[in-house]
This record gives structure tokens, C-alpha cells and sequence, in this order.
């Protein structure tokens, strides 16, 4: 879905801001089909977001919502980023953030999406992760288990009294998907939602390429049609979110290794500076190397998410049972002690 | 299928050459993603495919086999077609034909692949219809049911030992899929067969855009492993397609319409040029509007084919009862009787 409506906004070599870190597969998904250029844009300083983190030396950082204002990139970030592009033509958000896990604020959202829309770009916001908010875990001052989150298309009313009907209904797109919140990926059917027609008219044609069987449209009619059903999941698949992710974090507070308090999402952002052997990405590499090599653990390296610095990595916990994930923190402190 | 091999092959702007008339969508289909040019390459005479025609006048053409040669363009025609490109990359083959509705002779698609390799070109050879062969009307000498058709990947060994194996395995790709042969359009699935290791690279990479759900490969699967259900259906709907042609073609000959005899595929290539108001395009559209709008009857133009002259016109009979294409021929029939 990405890629279609970057193909059908954009023309080869325009560029897509994203705030970073970013999902890794950004990069390949925007530049193979339709050669549009992903920009990372990283937030001025790091300390804001550093303070969320919890820390083995201090517990839980200063509480979730004012570090979160670290997440985005300030609009001096973007204005810089901006500067510096040649035919700048989307900002692409994701809310829920991957790789943070995080539910993005509110108003910092309206805040990125007010600058896109006034800089003459579009706005993507790529909400994949809408029905994947856990809620974290107490011991973070975590919240309630789906909530906190707010779409891009709730927001469609407010930003139009701001900024005018026409510009929000042109230039503000909302994609999502079923693979993460009914774990179905292998069904692969996103949706897009905007009001824009003559976008819409574009993905009426080149949506051809890639249509969704009719039997697998059923499947996925029938399933929704089932209220109660999807209530029903969806709230298990929270559950079990939170509970693995506390299972993690329990095991990482123990393990002494630093992390962003998460709350939605599959993922969970560590922080292992200190056993970098130099403090450069190719320090951080030798260590992903010696984990997935010695420990027997693969983590997602920040430098594949465009990380501002080295050293931070992303854990995918969803898919592993409780003993797995004691298991693999247990590995990994094993070999970060005898570094 | 087809856009993601062009995209793979070609570059923006490059030229794919097609034997003419063709199925029209390949005009979207190449453009709209790819970029890539089809061109239409005809064959130089028109008179050679006239004599097939079944003839109100004259009762069925002099035997298919020899006016079937003058379906695919001379060596001479390609040459000519070949040297207006600026960057061709691709021969597209369809056989059986769309829209002629013929199975092609094997030593003309021969003649043809042996053409494009030889002029450093790839050849896709489109068989979607490969298991839709009817056998036609015994009126018109018809063949029996399924025989004649001969697959490009059959083809191989004997290219092979004419060119050499490595040029064979990197240049000549077959594709092929469900919607036609076993009624499945709405499950969209398309193969490939290659044997060129850096495409199938490729694909894996761009097929990513287009994946089919695991829910629909799997249906798929068991449907092909009960082989004898699926040599039964297929049977079943060849013995359907040749019914339904024969009643389209014996109320053609009665009501005196000129057809080229088919025997594959879903459609029957008529004549009727003697009915347009002035031998031009904008006749053909004249006719093809008028029995569109007063005889509720819906032809592919010729025009719309790539024909090189107008006046010809494509009938999708397949899926339509016994009544109404009795019908439609009396409306047409009323039509032009009229003019």
C-alpha cells in the first residue's frame, strides 16, 4: 500500500521523510518498485528520549508522556531535513512507532502532520499497529492495556478547522493493515484510507497489480463482520502482548539492560552503549555479530533503523513463548558479562 | 506477472514488440507501472488470415493450418518493427491467441523466439490460455478437443540444441495462471517459469508488492494435488467452451457473419467491414457504438486490438447461455440489416 501511493504521488527520485529510527524494510519498500528516496530525519538531541529510558542505575525514567516528546524530530528537524532535499513529496509517520514500540503523542503527531501539510507535502501515517497497544507494564507507570492511541482519521476534523478542508482531504492518507493486530500477515491485505479522488482513481488502476484474491476479501468480510469476535481477539492479542513484554522487561531490569519503556507494538528498543567496544557503528555491528553468533540471539541492529547513534537495538518479542525470552536474556547478559 | 517481469527486464521507455492484433489490456498493463512501450507489429499482408475466414460467400478458408502462418508477423516484419525501437528488451508471445481465439503452429512460435534471441531480445511467452483449447467447430474442419498446443517450456530442448542452452535458459520466460483455465480470475494468481537465475532474483525481491495470500497458495495447492478433479474440471470446461462456440458460430454462419474459425480461448475475431459506413477507424467506432447503444450488444473493436485494418471485432462468448448467444446474434443480425 506504501508503495502504491508513493507511486502514485511521487515521481522517481522524490523524497519521503521519515522521522528516525524507522522500520528497516521502509528503505527497500520505497526505493525498489517505485525509486522514491526514504530521508531519515533524527530529533536535534538524543538526551530527551535517553531520559525515558530505564536504567539499570536509576528505575524508570521521568515518565513516558514528556519523553515521548523526543520521539518526533522538532520542526526545526524537519525544516532542516527539507532544506536539504530536491523534491521533497511525503512525511510518513508510523503510530504506533516501530522500531520504539511506543504510542506517539497526540499533538506531536498534529504537530509533524500541521508542518508537512504547510510545507506542501503529503502525509502518510502508517497506523499498521492501531490494535497492538499493550499498555506496557506497571513497573513503568505503564497504561491501560489499548489505550492512548489516536488515528490520523480522528483527527481529520480538528486538523480541517486548523488548515481547511480541502488540504487535510488532498494531502493527509491513513494506511493499515490486518497482519500485525489480527496476525495475519500471511493474508497480506492493507487498506488505504483517504479522501483524496483523485489518489483513489490512481489506486483503482495500479491496485490491479497487486489485488487482493476474492476468496481471501471474503475471508476477511466474514471475519469483520464478527464484532464480537474481533473485540474478543484483539483484546487476548493485547494481553498476551503485555505479558510477554513484561516477561521481557522483567528479565532486562534483572539482566541490569537499559530500555524505552514500549506500549504497543511487538518491540521493545534497548540501550547496550557501554558494551560497545568503540562507540561507532561499526562497534555496534562486532556486537550484533557476537550475539547472534556466541549467544544465539538476533536482534534487529539500530543502524538498520537509521538509530541517530550506535549501539541501540530492537528485540521482537511477540512470537516467543515466556521460557524463550528468559532464555535469550539470560544468553545475552552471559555474554555481555564477559566482554 | 507480466509488470513485474518488464519491470524486471526493461528499463523506462524500453520497447516491447507484440504481434498484432493483441489482447488490449497489455497496453494499462505494460504502461502504467513498468513504463515500458508495447508496439504493435504486424504482419505485412492482411490477405494470407482473410482466406481462413469462414465466409458467408464461400463457406470455411482453406484449412487452417496454412492461413494460421499469416497470424504471427514475418521475420521481415519484425526486422522492420525491430528497427524503429530506440531500446527493445522483450518479444511478448499469446498463444493460444487472444483475441484470434487460435492455438499458433509450434514452428511459428519457433520461427519467432528464434527471431528475438538472435536479435539479443528476451521472449515471454503468455500461455494463460494453454488448457482452454476447445477444438472448435466441426463445421470449420475443428480439431479435437485440447490438441495441438504446444507449451514454450516444451519447446526448450529443441531451442536448446538450435541456440544453446544458456541462451534459452536466460532469455525465454513462460508465463501462465488460473483465471482462465480453471474459472479462478478473482484469486489472482500468476506463475512464472524461468530458468534465469537473476531474474528469479529479481522477482523474489518485486513479488513482495504482489504476494499471494498464504490462505489463497494453499487453497491453490490442494486444488492442483487432486489431479483428477482438475484434469475433470478442465475437461468439463473445455467441452463448455467449444459448446458455446459452436452455438455462437452456427447462428454467425446463419446469419451470414464472416468469423476466423477458433479453437481455444473465450473469443471469436468476426468481420465486418462490409457493414462500416466508411472503411476508417471512426467507422469501426460508429458500428461498434451503434450496437453497443441499439442492439445492447458489446464487442471488443478491433481498433482497441491493435488490428491493422478496422472493421474487426472481438465477441467474448464464454460465459454467456445458449439463449442469449442466440440472441445477441439476432440482435446484431437486425442491426445491420438496418444499415
Amino acid at each position: 500500500v506504501i508503495d502504491n501511493v508513493c507511486f502514485a504521488v511521487c515521481d522517481p527520485g522524490s523524497e519521503v521523510l521519515i522521522p528516525a529510527p524507522y522500520y528497516p524494510a521502509f528503505d527497500n519498500d520505497l526505493r525498489v518498485k517505485s525509486s522514491v528516496v526514504p530521508v531519515p530525519v533524527h530529533h536535534g538531541s538524543a538526551s530527551g528520549l535517553r531520559k525515558a529510558f530505564h536504567s539499570s542505575a536509576g528505575g524508570p525514567g521521568p515518565g513516558k508522556r514528556e519523553a515521548l516528546e523526543s520521539v518526533l524530530p522538532s520542526n526545526e528537524d524537519l525544516d532542516r531535513a527539507f532544506a536539504n532535499c530536491s523534491n521533497p513529496r511525503i512525511l510518513l509517520l508510523t503510530n504506533p512507532h516501530n522500531p520504539l514500540g511506543v504510542v506517539l503523542p497526540s499533538d506531536e503527531v498534529k504537530r509533524c502532520i500541521k508542518w508537512a501539510l504547510q510545507k506542501g507535502l503529503h502525509v502518510i501515517s502508517d497506523e499498521i499497529y492501531a490494535n497492538s497497544v499493550h499498555g506496557g507494564d506497571d513497573a513503568d507507570g505503564g497504561g491501560e492495556i489499548g489505550q492512548g492511541f489516536r488515528s490520523a482519521i480522528a483527527m481529520m476534523p480538528e486538523l480541517s478547522r486548523l488548515l481547511g478542508s480541502d488540504l487535510i482531504e488532498e494531502r493527509l492518507h491513513t494506511i493499515f493493515g490486518f497482519s500485525k493486530d489480527l496476525c495475519a500477515s500471511g493474508l497480506r491485505v492493507g487498506c488505504l484510507h483517504s479522501k483524496n479522488t483523485r489518489l483513489l482513481t490512481a489506486i483503482d488502476n495500479i491496485g490491479y497489480f497487486c489485488g487482493v484474491s476474492g476468496h481471501t476479501g471474503y475471508l476477511m468480510a466474514q471475519t469483520l463482520q464478527d464484532a464480537s469476535f474481533v473485540k474478543k481477539f484483539l483484546a487476548k492479542n493485547q494481553a498476551n502482548l503485555r505479558k510477554s513484554y513484561q516477561t521481557l522487561t522483567k528479565h532486562l531490569r534483572e539482566a541490569e539492560i537499559d530500555y524505552l519503556p514500549a506500549d504497543a507494538g511487538m518491540f521493545c528498543w534497548i540501550d547496550m552503549q557501554r558494551y560497545l567496544k568503540d562507540k561507532t557503528f561499526a562497534g555496534e555491528m562486532e556486537l550484533w555479530t557476537g550475539l547472534a553468533r556466541d549467544a544465539k540471539v538476533l536482534f534487529t541492529p539500530g543502524r538498520d533503523c537509521h538509530a541517530r547513534e550506535p549501539g541501540f537495538f530492537r528485540i521482537c518479542f511477540a512470537w516467543m513463548p515466556e521460557e524463550a525470552l528468559k532464555l535469550a536474556v539470560d544468553r545475552v547478559k552471559h555474554y555481555i558479562d564477559k566482554l
